[in-house]
């Protein structure tokens, strides 16, 4: 499956007030290589496991492979991860008819708040509310993989 | 899952005549981190996505995560994988109460033999035919996810 998606950064907290589901993620990573992620999840009490591969060169599209796995799988892979694991709260915006997904980061990406919104065509028309910021796709600093490796507290912001 | 297994390079062919069963394997990897490897295998027309933690000290038992996945999938997988794909053929010889996996490789790694015989437990005992030669159990250069970035027929024979 190709994926498309356009990511933001998120200008104040008010998307909160608007969200219609939040669900705590944990992840890590198997591979951080941009040309091939790994990617292991726990949303909840589901796990997956999550192949990625590079961009395309607008960095709008990009190959992805998913399957579920068991919690008790999930958490003995995630011990065999990379070292900084992402801890994220994930709120669920509707705009419209988009469906955007607001991180909140934790831990070591405390202070990081992006806001993605997938689309059906790269073209595609979408909303932009008043809490949506600067876009950030296919900038790979923020790529979950590489916040596992450059987390957000070490940038000189 | 913990695997205890031990490997041997291979003396001559005459396990050929003694095998009940042969495969043919193509694999790639999308890590070949001796931490955290992910290997994806096609075994005739059998997927398998499959995770492997570092080596104990002694190289003997390795944590192993394995998932079977569709056929496409995997063709899809391998193809995201890096450069050198490991292709071979699996023999497998039943030796008193053991069964052995002998792979014999094709491509960049066409030279090289290696069996493997899985055990319960680090001291159990095991038969060791004619055709057996030298230990190579725990040596990272003839893991498969090595052989696909360092293969055979580029070492210093």
């Amino acid at each position: 499956m190709i994926e498309i998606e356009r990511k933001f950064l998120v200008n104040n907290n008010t998307f909160k007030e608007q969200a219609f589901k939040s669900v705590k993620i944990v992840q890590g990573f198997l591979s951080t290589n941009p040309e091939r992620t790994v990617r292991i999840r726990l949303k909840d009490d589901v796990g997956t496991m999550t192949v990625k591969g590079k961009s395309s060169g607008d960095g709008l599209s990009r190959f992805e492979w998913e399957k579920e796995i068991s919690k008790p799988d999930a958490l003995d892979l995630l011990e065999l991860c990379e070292d900084v694991k992402i801890d994220k709260t994930r709120y669920l915006v509707k705009v419209e008819n988009h469906t955007f997904e607001i991180d909140v980061f934790n831990l070591d990406n405390e202070g990081l708040i992006i806001a993605e919104v997938e689309l059906n065509s790269e073209n595609e028309d979408f909303p932009r509310p008043e809490w949506l910021g600067k876009e950030v796709t296919g900038d790979i600093k923020y790529y979950n993989s590489q916040l596992s490796k450059q987390p957000f507290n070490i940038w000189n912001n």
